[in-house]
């Protein structure tokens, strides 16, 4: 039976032909995206959906859905080690909508396509029960054939992060229980910054192995330990978080920082000379460090004490 | 205040810096797909979404629709005179879906990649009130730089359309009233076939004019009209269709015929002397003339008398 993501993946790179057999030197499912070659110059393809009462609610202003559906899609470039071409955009749209939120959509899509890079070539538009916007992103890397993939962890490599972790879930719960309209914390989950700049600087490092969190730093972490078949250790005191957090959440924080998704932070592993080069250039903090390469675990741990994790992160196959 | 799919486009392309400054030789929204322009290597860039309860319903095999939603695109890339390389699927789903459905749905679309081309490289799975299958694509030029467009029909071409005309809206309506299980009507409707071989053909004859034909032969005429600034008269009886559509709809067989939706034949519009070439390699019938080029208008005659529609194409936007 397929339970979640990992499972429905496995399941379709076991099954079909059309998925498990792509030409030489191409990336397929499973990764933050696909890598194909084009007469020798590798492009970047993938795409991300948000749904209506999934990834945003009534209090989420149409503009700031734009914004995020776009930048999930950067962000994945970015994890691949490329930068943003060209989007399709896919709309299901309802009687409710009105004209003006349409125009604020694409407003916040147009606006991110000129932050940070791309252009609106193409789409679909149907009618749907709930409203969704499906974007499918191409992207070409840096350095060409210079690609960043998860399964490239290797011991005794470290483990680093972009950015500060937690805002995202923080200001979502803002949101949620109308605490405050506008901070850091909501502004991170109402309108976060794909890592393009930074991205650049990885490949230019050297470094081969990223991925975005998306899904959060402890089940998108799980990822790069299951695909490069590593063991991960995270000092959960070098992750660089806001102190509000902490008192925000109360008892809570650890698992909330450790859960946070849709943060858009680079996870990028290597080794330690390579990432002290590039701690010089970007906002990053080494967090952890590759421990094991027999078989896919991750601890974390705090006064160097393990840390159990109360809250799950999210996952589309869950209940 | 946008009432449909060609009013919307118009609003999109003259407000959005990131719609309408696309760099050079690229081709953004309004047309079948989107030319983007990499290293001297022009690409297809397109995207095509189907929704439960409007593009299919209960009677619908999962394993057809996974076949069709592959298809749209496949067919869409076939129109810009390329052949696939890769898809990415973003689906939406509910509760009700099965695994059984799921293993068809992919069953379906494996297919057709198998048969037309094309491979499954990515995309994202998300929840939904009704399953939705949103699929991009990437597709390669048959020659280098030379597509086909709307915008090119000119004083003199000729109107031409491969295949038959009005079996896929035969075979919906038989299926919706349980009237035949399965024949070229209904296998039609289900199981239609992209046009990849007519336009390898067609772009080596040297045609620069095509789209295809997804909302219908008089609404997708009429794209070409608008795009082109040209005026198109059409010869009903040079129409090829099934002639047992004539009985199956009585007095309202033509209108149908003019408004069937998912044919995927093309529309290939050029010089006689190269559409003649052309006819002597695929089924293609010559059915009009471009015959002005002052504004964009479409007429269709039988028996020399001009044809009023009785029905109305599909459209999106449309109540």
């Amino acid at each position: 039976m397929i339970k979640n993501e990992e499972q429905f993946i496995s399941f379709l790179t076991s099954n079909y032909d059309s998925i498990n057999k792509i030409p030489k030197n191409w990336l397929g499912i499973g990764d933050d995206a696909a890598i194909i070659d084009i007469d020798s110059q590798s492009l970047i393809f993938c795409a991300d959906a948000v749904v209506e009462d999934v990834h945003f609610r009534k209090y989420t202003e149409f503009f700031d859905i734009g914004w995020k559906s776009i930048v999930s899609n950067q962000s994945d470039i970015a994890a691949m080690g490329g930068y943003p071409l060209a989007f399709t955009i896919t709309l299901g749209v309802n009687e409710s909508i009105k004209e003006q939120q349409l125009i604020d959509l694409y407003n916040g899509m147009d606006s991110a396509c000129k932050e940070f890079g791309g252009h609106l070539v193409g789409g679909d538009i149907v009618k749907s029960k709930n409203i969704f916007i499906s974007i499918s992103a191409i992207g070409k890397n840096f350095i060409n054939k210079k690609i960043m993939t998860r399964d490239t962890a290797k011991m005794g490599d470290v483990v680093a992060v972009t950015g500060e972790i937690g805002n995202s879930i923080t200001g979502l719960d803002m949101l949620e229980n109308n605490n405050i309209i506008s901070n850091k914390q909501t502004k991170k989950f109402l309108n976060p910054v794909p890592k393009i700049i930074e991205s650049k600087y990885a490949v230019e490092s050297g470094i081969v192995c990223a991925m975005d969190i998306s899904d959060g730093l402890e089940k998108d972490l799980k990822r790069i330990c299951e695909s490069s078949n590593v063991k991960i250790e995270i000092d959960f005191e070098k992750i660089k978080y806001d102190k509000s957090i902490e008192g925000y959440f109360n008892n809570d924080y650890e698992s909330k920082i450790l859960t946070s998704g849709e943060e858009y932070e680079l996870i990028l592993v290597g080794p330690i000379s390579k990432i002290n080069v590039l701690k010089e250039k970007i906002d990053l903090s080494i967090i952890g460090k590759v421990t094991g390469n027999k078989k896919p675990e991750i601890y974390f741990y705090k006064n160097n004490k393990q840390i159990n994790l109360t809250s799950e992160s999210f996952d589309h196959f869950g209940k």
